[in-house]
């Protein structure tokens, strides 16, 4: 895709080189929102949130916002009342350079947590942010965002309803502290259709649970999750104000795939990460134990180290399914299948499964852990990816 | 300590190769038991739990054991029947040999899962170990039952009582898979005390709670986790019958003593592992909080690759605390200290806090991380170790 398949009408970004930690890179966003643009945003529930994300909660509450401001780089968080008075200073700034208030500014920050947020630097770089303003910039705002990121992840998806095609843009950044409860670190979606905020904010929350909320990289829940969707309404589409409409549902299946994607890309950019693993448990008596048994297995390290290693090791799986705490649970009645070859059956091995069929899936770059309960009818599935030696390296040499 | 300093008179060791994994080295154990001793256990609450734990349980709620055979490298789980027909003809050949009840024996494996139990080997190697039984091999032994382990896990304790000694004497293994929810992976320990099968039993149920059940190397609790306390009854002092009693309450103590020894070797020696830390949280509300906070953060692949670098990363250790699902959970509230450096206070870094201090702290081979969450005085302590590069290498090779 071109910078114009990208492109939401109404949405501007600009970025700039404030040097708040990497040097020779963009590591400022700013995201200029069209006036009477709705937004609607999820954030970390983490107890321990940075300032940033306090800010914004509080500055989305008391009216749409007109501009975001992303730093990546520092994460502004552990810092104490003075992180709160530079998320407000960095609000204030743009503020008064773009002439709007500062509770129409939403601030962002990403990166090392427990150091105070350089403003100044923030502050010398935001004309040039604001000068290069753009409808194009996806590519490079995705690119400012990343920190121990490899690759910037950006999706656009596009469909026609009444003859109209609606544009949905999305960018993210992540890779460890990785297992998001409610949105993952940082991911902003723009479209262009006119959607009111209370529907907007209806269409997030349905759309990050399947795919932000249904990942994990190292079970380290961010201090800085956010997710903000931006609907500029420059599309000559009417409003959209009613849940139960075509439009509605087309847009929140829409967004969800788009979510979907970034979501996976995240995982498949995890630290360390060599492979991109779903876990699907079926079968189970209610999705929240489903979601448990997944998540069990999803975080176990043996298993993580096993899908490093490509070993077909469904005894640690099995182990992960039996110390996942269900009530009342038969082991004896587990399926588990790797993608199509089944290696555990009535809690044991196989009669069919050979470690060569288990092996030359293991191999691929993606594939599909399915646990089947035998407990009932619902399911849940968990993206995640492997634990290797690039996990420790990465985690034990940032920031020193 | 010398082997005469480990014995317990009424608890003679055994030990053969009988080459089930590993070449060159025993790899099972046989332990007799005096006739009239009592017999404690406890076992791990994994659903997916092997053969030989619910042959063990059975037999133990039966009468009380006079052998206990034990197995390195095959741990017969996910074995499904022919692993518990396995279990049951171990315990058989053992009694034809001996001249004893099936039912009087006890059998533990520990190793791969999901392979089936090479019985004819344990079968052709029982009568050398039966030969060889004696009070003096405890360390044999201690060897015998290891897997991944790099060393032997093995503790002696004694004490007076009223003119007598009483000799108290334990031996583990466990290295990965280790986040006991019950006991950790096999532990053996004896006394010469005579006492009742319901007072051992409440001793060893209040000894492993602060000890194996609050370790975590990797959060993966064992499939085949057991710990038995055989009380012999060899000494001369009358038996212990009153939990009220001076000697009952020492008792506790010492085993308690030697249960946290022996799941802090167990952590000093999990897989990979540089440094044993103790985390230790105060002011919580209640245990179970306190206990909640400790895991999150022994758990944390962030906080391990930090500790493994040496790196005082308050923000990771910050960020798990803030994760832990503490409802009404104010973090500016939290103190968190490296043993005698206080790094983090109301919820930011402490003002007289320097990498320095955390850093020289963070680069012992044990200390201390103390979280302070402000809301009550009840607490908790776990003992983890960091991951490194050889966690990740014993993982994803092992078994390849």
């Amino acid at each position: 895709m071109n910078a114009t398949q990208f492109a939401i009408p109404g949405i501007r970004l600009g970025t700039a080189a404030a040097g708040i930690k990497y040097p020779d890179r963009d590591d400022m966003v700013v995201i200029e929102v069209v006036e009477g643009a709705s937004c609607a945003a999820v954030f970390t529930r983490n107890a321990f949130c940075a300032a940033p994300v306090q800010l914004a909660k509080k500055h989305l509450a008391l009216r749409p916002p007109r501009y975001l401001l992303i730093n990546s780089g520092n994460a502004n968080a552990g810092t104490g009342d003075q992180g709160m008075q530079d998320a407000h200073a960095c609000c204030r700034v743009l503020a008064e350079t773009v002439a709007c208030q500062p509770d129409q500014v939403l601030p962002f920050s990403t990166g090392v947590i427990g150091e105070s947020l350089p403003v100044e630097r923030i502050h010398d770089a935001l004309p040039a942010a604001i000068d290069n303003l753009s409808t194009g910039s996806w590519e490079t705002a995705s690119r400012a965002i990343l920190t121990t990121d490899t690759r910037p992840k950006l999706r656009s998806r596009h469909f026609e309803f009444e003859g109209v095609q609606v544009r949905l843009t999305g960018m993210a950044k992540g890779s460890g502290m990785i297992c998001p409860d409610m949105a993952t670190m940082l991911a902003y979606l723009a479209t262009d259709l006119s959607i009111s905020q209370a529907l907007l904010q209806a269409c997030l929350d349905d759309a990050v649970k399947p795919s932000f909320n249904s990942i994990t990289v190292d079970g380290d829940t961010s201090t800085n999750d956010a997710c903000v969707l931006m609907a500029s309404g420059a599309s000559t589409l009417a409003p959209l104000t009613e849940r139960g409409s075509d439009l509605y549902k087309k847009f929140v299946d829409e967004v969800t795939e788009l979510c979907m994607e970034l979501a996976r890309d995240i995982v498949r950019d995890g630290e360390g990460a060599t492979k991109l693993v779903e876990i699907l448990v079926q079968d189970a008596a209610d999705e929240k134990e489903a979601r448990r048994v997944a998540y069990t297995i999803a975080h176990s390290p043996l298993v993580k180290t096993a899908l490093f290693a490509s070993d077909p090791n469904w005894g640690r799986i099995l182990a992960a399914v039996g110390r996942a705490g269900l009530a009342g649970f038969d082991i004896d009645r587990v399926e588990i299948w790797l993608d199509d070859t089944c290696i555990v059956r009535n809690g044991g091995r196989a009669a069919e499964y050979t470690e060569q069929a288990g092996a030359s899936v293991m191999s691929r770059d993606e594939f599909t852990i399915r646990v089947m309960l035998g407990r009932g009818d619902m399911l849940a599935r968990v993206a995640t990816c492997d634990l290797s030696y690039d996990y420790v390296k990465i985690n034990a040499e940032y920031r020193t």
